[in-house]
């Protein structure tokens, strides 16, 4: 299944401006080896199942260090026989 | 405030390929006036709270009029001062 | 339609402790006449579309006075022919 | 860290009454040995981040056997130093 993700990860307790934070999961994601896409609300993600998960996860721990509180959301479209399915969605409705 | 919303809205009942439904969505918000942003995951729009929140109206019931079933995302950044929050939040992480 | 949908609003600069302000969103839920179900990630709320995005809008509004960053997440399940739709839901499952 | 997490996952292509698959998603987390707590919405599970991720990727998984597109979305909160989170979290704004 083409898995894509969308992923938005901060912390809770570094005050209003958490860039530094989304950057440091940000280059998780780069050094993943997956394609990504950065939006002004998150991170589009696309791979099998198990290797996004294993990205998030790594984001996660990545900001775990030394955060002390953390809030994420992550939306998931799985699907059967979709290949680059990030470039295939938006042409499907430009 | 600068009201950054993402936006994912689906049919349930349509079967597994909606992409003439969140087409419909997009045109509405391509006729709101908002800056919007489409990825493969939903549609950033930005604005004041009132605007955005009538486009996601907007899009709501441009489906309601033939689905049974709709299931919608919302994502809110809402922050003050901020201006053309869209290209300077990524700007800051990239 | 019976829109059922989920609400987590919370500031992102006021520290990792934002009970105060979930408080006080939910406090503008309790007095909006809707139906709800407060859960450790959101409150459920049901009701007709319009009554639900204003109740939503409230919270925003009553947070938006003293936060200078609210971070917000909805979800909505909206349906044709559905009644107590909170109850009917969780019914279906267990 | 204390994980609490809500998770939302349906088949797209089931038409429009998924309740059989969210009963066995629900089934998966029943044996997952983790707290969990039902709601309208989705369920919120609080253990720590890899017994969380492991019992979501249970519930996919028990979808991706016979559904060809599945939506999933995840909500996390985790913190330092909480206990209960599930019911502390509930108790704090009540």
């Amino acid at each position: 299944m083409s898995v894509i993700a969308e992923l938005s990860i901060f912390p809770m307790d570094k005050g209003d401006s958490v860039s530094p934070y989304v950057k440091r999961a940000l280059n998780v994601l780069k050094s993943s080896g997956l394609m990504f896409q950065l939006n002004p609300m998150g991170t589009v993600i696309e791979g099998d199942w198990d290797s996004v998960m294993a990205a998030v996860s790594d984001c996660y721990k990545a900001l775990e260090a030394d955060c002390d509180r953390i809030y994420m959301t992550l939306k998931i479209d799985a699907r059967k026989g979709r290949e680059y399915g990030m470039l295939s969605k938006v042409a499907a409705v430009e």
